[in-house]
């Protein structure tokens, strides 16, 4: 089809994508902190005041540490992805400024979930919204080893990654599922998921040796 | 004259403008996110409460999701217009800070329509907004084919891009205007325009085969 | 002396300094954006009533339009005298980054400014942070040009371009003076002022033919 | 073991972590500005009012420039040490990723101690969370010099200066702990403690003559 064409034509550079693409990932991990706003006391708060405004905020604070987790580890398998594609088309490049989007939608459930901390619709948003991001995350991939790999990591694909990145958007929703059993259980789920790609799967493509 | 000729003068790398146009084009999609603010509910709103407040924010969702798919459209079309000039002067440098002027300006009438989705006045200025970066990228693609172009791209001129070109301030304009009879109908409007220029028009500047 | 031998060591490649700076002034121009809010007005304001809130908030827009032209024809004339050096050492960091500390101070008075508009000490306050801003670029441009200009621009330096550089902090000086007789005076001032300096002073460092 | 191979496994090239990094340093710096709020006062205040207000919001502007110009320190030292790394591994990515989150966290404490600038606590944390991120600074040089260092780096390693390196928390710590005796005090040693590295320390690994 007409359209179809027309998004697979475009030969661009991979720089200037890149270079979009960090400037967005590090201004989110940096936007989170506006978020954690010195709680909001008398004048002259006594110390115990103070430090007991500080605890009540703690969620928020944990809220913060599992995105900025999140967000990094997004950034570096884009990174390791984006290392792997031979240059650009327009269709990668719209298919990377949607994931670009929801990833910049992040600080929204993050505050969501560190203001109520204790509201299962609140808690369950975060999960649903990671889920999202991590399936638009395997799109772009998906793409880029179909369309648009470099002819040195064509040779050794393998066949059960997408399968195995499944694994991700499963447990953010049962994270998002658990909330509305108890809210502690979603946090668990939400901090440990991440630790599933911590590196990029070295499996994902074989390089060739 | 005087004030032209020193205008058309230097000759500077597009290296450190690309640069910088991208973190201003990085920075606007990533802030439209902060007008995106959890409800303001009670200390403990129930799951109802919290479901009708981001209900009521659904305007506010919807313009930052028209705002931030029209500006990666500009920031892809900005890529192509600067990947055909063979470098800038001071008078790009000046149009291109114009042009970025306005776009960094996008989040003002974003939240004014997310946060006023039926006022007529509020919704009509998001597009006069967009008609302004429209024309005022125009001028910029127009200086760098007049002035700038790459020997490679000079050969095959497409004498009608301005013409063809007058189609994205137009929609925008008539969505403004449909904003007074009914602001949906604008929205309507706002949403289908970008999509004239989701990919660069391959026929502005044929590319020489 | 150590401290001063310590200072001019150091031979950094100019590359990471000019991002830091770029993405610094990229981050100011898109801030500057977030004063300018929707006016707070009732939940559903007639149209009349967003307009006169609209209007009411046009010495803001006009900080906001003054600044970023203010910030941009710095970025240009940093771009510029940054084309001139070979190299950086520890001194150039500490004086740029001195100097980007008062560039992203610029959103604070204009704030100021901008909220109130008839206030000669506000209105003063952004001249006097304007000519300050000045005079450290005037600093870094004057290392630059004694201590590590590219050897084929040493052959012709102006050596009155100091002199002339002065007129910049005087004439935001004066329109600092000016806001204690009249506000809009001020405004004038700092309208003017940039215009002087919109291209790259083409004698500060004659070209060499 | 199989998690720490997986960790030192990966060569990935410097530059979009360099410009992640800088992305994120830049940003930090200019946010930092945000806290920076006109005095809220009476529609029309008067020139003494304003004045007042302004003077009241000293602790906030020193606060201010005190973190700027510790993160600008650390700006330079990780350029510094970045220049001496020949490429990086997922290791290296993690432990900048965690350095980086706790620099981005640098505006909570500074806003914190700008708003309650004589209350021991919110001026104690402030000492605490530049410990923590000298601390991770130095994790991050020792993995590189110990695993990554470029070889003409290698011959003359300084085996002292971990230990000379923590002179910075050790000062943190004190200012501190001073703030629990007059909070003065502590914005004093916070003042001192960034001259230590305020270039990098020229013998952490003698460069080969």
């Amino acid at each position: 089809m007409q359209i179809f064409k027309r998004f697979s034509s475009g030969q661009l550079p991979l720089g200037r994508i890149e270079a979009f693409s960090d400037g967005v990932f590090a201004i989110i991990v940096t936007l989170l902190v506006l978020d954690l706003k010195p709680p909001d006391l008398l004048h002259k708060p006594s110390v115990s005041e103070l430090g007991h405004g500080l605890l009540s905020q703690l969620p928020m604070f944990l809220s913060w540490l599992i995105s900025f987790i999140i967000v990094c580890k997004f950034w570096l398998n884009h990174h390791y992805i984006f290392g792997q594609a031979r240059s650009a088309n327009y269709a990668l490049v719209w298919l990377n400024s949607i994931f670009l989007m929801f990833q910049s939608f992040v600080p929204f459930p993050t505050a969501m979930m560190g203001e109520y901390p204790s509201n299962p619709l609140a808690v369950s948003l975060f999960g649903v919204v990671m889920a999202v991001n991590t399936v638009l995350f395997l799109a772009l991939q998906m793409y880029i080893v179909n369309n648009l790999l470099k002819p040195e990591y064509v040779t050794l694909k393998d066949e059960h990654f997408v399968k195995k990145a499944m694994i991700g958007p499963l447990f953010y929703l049962l994270g998002s599922g658990a909330a509305w059993i108890a809210t502690p259980l979603a946090f668990v789920f939400y901090m440990v998921t991440p630790l599933f790609y911590i590196t990029p799967p070295s499996n994902t493509v074989k390089s060739a040796e």
